[in-house]
């Protein structure tokens, strides 16, 4: 059995699904790809067993086939050679050779029972379908998925919540110290379920997604993702997402105005200052300008700035992680100004962008920590 | 005690002097800068006891002072400011404040006694000196370095040698397993000693080279880098360099000349297929091509590659370590074509440039590994 393949573009397509493969696992036979050839089209597969990935590609045989192949060896193998024609050739005692002009390379293979299934939503009944723009998608990855918990104690929180409502897909990511809520309008579905998608679904996502607009598929325990050509396929999160709405503070009533770069700027040089066991930064908030400040006991250093603001409430000082200000900043660094709508020193804080846009609401809260004085 | 320093012009000088700051000491006091300003000139230094770093920069100050300083935590603070005026003022307690239009920030100092003293050249009396071009030391160090021995056993070997001949000034590093040997002939001397340069001063010469001239000076114990701006001062190592020139065979008198990087691309892929541990290639050379194979018995996997050649000798097997041969043609990859001169399957290959320079004689020797066929 025989095939033949541009090696560009095959460089290409495992390129795209070598994500999936795990980089250590205690299965080697998720290490390989699955490779299933079939009326003159090639679909490579690859899985952790949580999420899958495959694409295909048109090539040149008159044969199907199906066999298991060594994904980093011979994605290196591919992508070390100039633009030629790979021709493989299934030899006897489970090797193949791919020859090209300039030399043989011989790998082992093995056969295709051997990897796991890879699940299909197409054979679920109670499939869901929506259709999201790809930019869209990618952009409340890159601002949410900061604020995913890594603690495996309450595994819904280490995902991303999909809500389908009435007024759009919102997605909710927390840790229980801060928490992301972005609401996209554009997205109309006709179910209200809540499916929790796992980290390292997101993540993969994030790098693969482009303009191009993405068709979701979700059953109870599945998600897919179609991208124009290339499909993931995740198992989701099999627990109840917490109760997000209720720890979103209603009477916020004070509020801060202030240029977010401005505030950045002035976070990163605290951050050098606060004492690394608890990171703590004071802002202390006066109508026209907030004085952030540090000090770092164990190396007897501290820094005072002044920050320009607009401050509708009574002086107030509050005490906050200077990491995770740090990361929210990082996240809202694209809108020029944002708000902080503040009660007391005690109480949950919500950071929003002056600047509001029709098609998606966004939000981000933040718990105060304790200051000693 | 008082003195204003430009931000951008302290980070400018603190960045060329902290690459001599330890990362991980025993001894603290090396975490941090000395200090010095006299007759408004401020210099610092920075040392791990084998390297120093010295430099200077005139500031507005009427006062003479010695201060150490934390080096991380001082460049962190100045490379987070904007161009600012830094209006340093020594306070009680050994604590500086840094004032700017923006903030105000504290750190600690101790007393310049407590700082290791760095050695100066100028008091010697036995001092030597020459004068090279800095991006010819800069080519010299980047294709020596990699040759420079990893192994405590021999810590001659773990230097570059500066070997002061009649013919000029020659640059050797080597591990045992290959070794590279340049004369630059533009450097003048009159004396005929060799120095040994540890590996970390020649690492940070590296990274701070630049077109200008550079004038070395040299006691028994030490050698000074003077670049425009900055002194570089190391400790030699205080033992004889091995007899080089012994291990240079002179009677390799079969040729073989290829193009670089076509052989390094089929190296690189080769690499690919040698078994991990002993990382073996085989060269098949005749007259016209040289056809390069590796075999990895651990995953089942090998490959085979023909190069165009052009050999003088009789047919010949040859093996190297893989990682070896990349080494050597990564740090001659600026010459288009090269020449292997052999001998036997056991003895060492000479591998120079096929277009010779002037100013410059280079040769690399690579010791073969042995076949078991």
């Amino acid at each position: 059995m025989e095939f033949k393949v541009n090696s560009k573009e095959l460089e290409k397509l495992l390129g795209k699904i070598i994500p999936a493969v795990p980089t250590r696992t205690p299965m080697p036979i998720l290490e390989n790809f699955l490779f299933e050839v079939k009326d003159g089209l090639l679909t490579i597969y690859a899985t952790d067993l949580e999420i899958s990935l495959k694409s295909a590609l048109n090539i040149v045989t008159d044969e199907n086939l199906k066999m298991v192949v060594p994904a980093r060896l011979l994605y290196d193998i591919v992508r070390s050679l100039k633009d030629t024609t790979i021709h493989f050739k299934m030899m006897a005692n489970k090797k193949i050779n791919l020859v090209t002009d300039a030399g043989k390379y011989t790998i082992s293979y093995l056969d295709a029972d051997e990897y796991p299934e890879i699940p299909s939503l197409s054979a679920d009944k109670d499939i869901n379908e929506v259709t999201i723009n790809g930019v869209e998608l990618r952009h409340a990855f890159e601002r949410g998925s900061f604020a995913m918990s890594k603690e495996e104690m309450r595994p819904a929180m280490m995902g991303t919540l999909f809500e389908f409502t009435n007024d759009g897909l919102r997605f909710v990511t927390t840790d229980g110290h801060r928490l992301v809520n972005m609401l996209n309008k554009n997205v109309k579905s006709l179910t209200n379920n809540q499916y929790v998608v796992p980290e390292r679904a997101v993540s993969v996502l994030t790098k693969i997604l482009d303009e191009k607009d993405v068709k979701i598929y979700m059953t109870k325990s599945y998600m897919s993702f179609k991208l124009n050509d290339i499909e993931l396929i995740t198992r989701l999160i099999a627990q109840k997402y917490p109760d997000y709405a209720s720890v979103i503070p209603l009477e916020n009533e004070y509020l801060m105005k202030v240029n977010t770069k401005e505030l950045h700027d002035s976070i990163k040089r605290m951050m050098l200052f606060s004492t690394s066991s608890t990171r703590r930064v004071k802002f202390s908030i006066e109508k026209t300008s907030v004085e952030i400040s540090a000090e770092d006991l164990d190396i007897g250093a501290s820094g005072e700035e002044k920050v320009t603001c607009d401050y509708t409430g009574d002086n107030l000082e509050i005490g906050f992680n200077s990491a995770y200000v740090n990361d929210v900043l990082n996240h809202i660094s694209s809108e020029e100004e944002i708000t902080f709508r503040l009660h007391s020193a005690t109480k949950a804080v919500i950071i929003e962008p002056v600047q509001k846009k029709e098609s998606l609401d966004m939000m981000m809260l933040l718990m105060p920590v304790r200051l000693n004085s």
